[in-house]
């Protein structure tokens, strides 16, 4: 087998034993990753393709693997497969200034991706704390989301086109450039989110906007939450398409950032029930920065926010951010954690918050439970410490945190998918009817359950 | 049959014979419709799923049937069908202000939802001419695209979630309500814009969008295609989300309308190689129109387009939406014509108008030939007036415009579907890897073939 896959990959294409590196094996923290076969680098589609003939012919499972940043074991090796990194094609193939589209092959670093559209005065709208590792192939095959969702949509929204490569080998080139295509069966969304199950992403169309001309971000603080769902209501209508994030932090989040994040410093005091930050992306540098200033001043008068602070320069806004996103060093002093990515209709919000904290609390003394996220997109992060995070203790959180989210119509994976962590809980959030269409889907696209066996489904 | 379907749905909702009104035979003048062997009418998903469960034990094909607009004879009878309409399944379920979702059953019509959503505040995006007999189900199936695009995306970007009739009468419900939802395969993608080949949408959740405070919208001349596509480039750039539409007409399409279309009014002198209607949507009534007008201005001074007016009103407004959507008085005198509606990367446009009006000129003396479209969505219509208009001729022009698009790396359908209309072409523009797994799917969800059979593939 290995003698085989050295035909097709060259010298450097193919690693075995104790050349695997961890890079292959990282599961940040999900379970421990079995030992795979043998790494592959390939460097083209082809040779992709070539690969995965040769499994499919021996039914041999295989694994893609992006960068690496996934949160929930998707792209981890359980034992005995042949892991393919996308790596080696990092090669971004053609820039359309009139089409506005990018065009890479899928091992194209995220920030690569962003750095090289901004300086051509256009965005890859797509942004997320891992950038630096994320590629273009994980975040399609993972269906990424991030902070400027509620804007730009997921990853989905700015894939025109894709080109994956099928279990038995076969390429499926649809590589469109279009906005509007309707011939026939739109093939790439069986890619887009599955999690490497179904194909391959080897290369992709992405759709590009236009770069903001101006940033403007607020710190604010609201004492309740039908206020903030209230706050989200009006921004929205104010600013139309121009609100890029809406980012809510409950006021047990606060707390915790002022007592172990000596690094971080809230722009406002303590003791609000929940604090937002907001970021608008327009196009009037000289303008939106008094809009953004008058609406905050307007919802004041009116009682809806209490407090608001207004970046003043990109080192402030940096510190904003910081907050909501930088906050590990806290992390690091409350033992081992259990995190959540679950999403639900906005107006549930309020209730879910209280009603984790409050069940993880009673199940637990002493626990720490936070609750922060993209409240435009109706996603939610809880963090929860609960003494030694031990797997009883977290399964016991995961039937708590899913459990109302069951119960709220909401979904248990937002936008980190399912993977191995949360395969279990899949059928809380989906029916029986939908894992069956799922597996039927499986089995078509990949009859000897050969791509990334044991997630998802 | 006819007995079984009697109890399944009520009196009213089972025609035959002479019962069975032109509506469900329309085929809006593509091709005859055959003899449907009796019209359902069901009012509830689970009348929907009975019918089915008994067409798939019988191996009996159906159709399922929304307004009738479609444009590709996707949904008009062959004969021996039993048509499915979901005309009765007209409620709106759910209206949710802070999740800006409207949940409804398939068969609301689009002009019905729109009103609903506007009197509320909001905007359901999704809009085009067949707005008042167009259903919710229908342009779902059909993936319908319209004038605003560039800004809110294909009727794919507005549906959170679905539920859907298999074959063989599954239900799957799919009812996301979120922005973001990662909990497996996102299997409601199977279902938008497969031509109710793949499943029967029955109820759907919308995303709705807060409804633009101004419109803005003028009318622009310019001498040379490569600035059409600089000044599309420019106003991308400096409104980002607030250009609503980008419409362009050849110079030939005003020649025509001055000649053929009485009623109409065209803003600007005749003489301009392209004539572009652009309308902003906007949040700022006092400021959105000075705004524009001073960057028609600045393009002008820049010699980037040539002549332009800005709609004073209301009434002018509908006069220049009207030289662009209602010429039919023109079209009316052409004798038959046959249209098209394909689409092609934004730079590839100036050659194709050229290369389809040269080549049937060339084929054919005296032909009409008319090329327009939404230009920022890469979508272009042609209009082909040649003779007789005989099968014949239709399949020459078909063969030259298709042939162009293909040479272009286009799509033979950007909006409209394949219905029966375009299916001898879907192989110009999908490969057979694609157009095979596209047969997989269809297999493996309708393994009887009893779901529109003869359409798409």
């Amino acid at each position: 087998m290995i003698d085989a896959f050295a035909r097709i990959v060259d010298a450097t294409g193919i690693l075995t034993g104790g050349d695997i590196g961890p890079r292959y094996l990282n599961t940040r923290g999900h379970g421990v990753a079995g030992t795979p076969l043998c790494v592959l680098r390939p460097k083209t589609t082809a040779e992709v393709s070539e690969i995965l003939k040769l499994c499919h012919a021996r039914g041999q499972s295989i694994i893609a693997q992006g960068g690496m940043s996934g949160l929930v074991g998707g792209a981890a090796p359980l034992g005995g497969e042949v892991v393919l990194s996308l790596e080696r094609m990092n090669q971004i193939e053609e820039f359309d200034a009139e089409g506005r589209t990018l065009t890479t092959q899928a091992g194209v670093i995220l920030q690569t991706a962003h750095e090289y559209c901004e300086e051509r005065g256009f965005m890859l709208p797509l942004d997320l704390g891992a950038r630096g590792t994320a590629t273009i192939g994980g975040v399609i095959s993972t269906n990424a989301g991030g902070v400027r969702v509620i804007r730009y949509g997921m990853m989905r929204e700015s894939v025109l086109g894709l080109e994956a490569v099928l279990a038995d080998g076969t390429i499926i080139s649809s590589m469109n450039k279009m906005l509007k295509n309707n011939a026939g069966y739109d093939l790439k969304h069986l890619f887009i989110g599955s999690e490497g199950t179904l194909g391959v992403v080897t290369r992709a169309v992405c759709r590009l906007r236009p770069k903001p001309k101006s940033v403007n971000t607020a710190f604010v603080g609201i004492d309740h939450f039908d206020d903030v769902v209230a706050f989200l209501g009006f921004l929205e209508g104010a600013l139309g398409g121009e609100l890029g994030s809406f980012e809510v932090m409950w006021g047990a989040y606060d707390q915790f950032v002022r007592e172990r994040c000596p690094s971080l410093r809230p722009p406002l005091e303590s003791g609000h029930g929940f604090y937002v930050l907001i970021e608008t992306l327009g196009n009037d540098p000289t303008a939106d920065s008094a809009k953004l200033e008058g609406l905050l001043a307007e919802v004041m008068d009116r009682k809806l926010i209490v407090d608001a602070a207004l970046a003043q320069s990109e080192q402030q806004r940096a510190a904003f951010w910081a907050i909501r996103e930088n906050a590990g060093e806290g992390f690091r002093t409350l033992g081992p954690m259990c995190t959540y990515d679950v999403s639900m209709p906005i107006k549930a919000m309020g209730t879910f918050g209280i009603r984790v904290t409050d069940s993880i609390n009673a199940a637990f003394q002493g626990a720490t439970t936070l609750v922060l996220g993209h409240m435009g997109d109706g996603n939610l992060h809880v963090v929860a410490a609960v003494g030694s995070g031990s797997p009883e203790i977290h399964k016991q959180i995961n039937d708590i945190v899913y459990g109302v989210i069951r119960d709220l119509g909401g979904s248990i994976s937002a936008e980190h998918g399912i993977g191995t962590e949360k395969k279990d809980y899949l059928s809380w959030s989906r029916s029986a009817e939908e894992i069956a269409l799922m597996r039927a889907l499986k089995h078509t696209l990949d009859p000897k359950g050969i791509l990334n066996p044991g997630k998802v489904i």
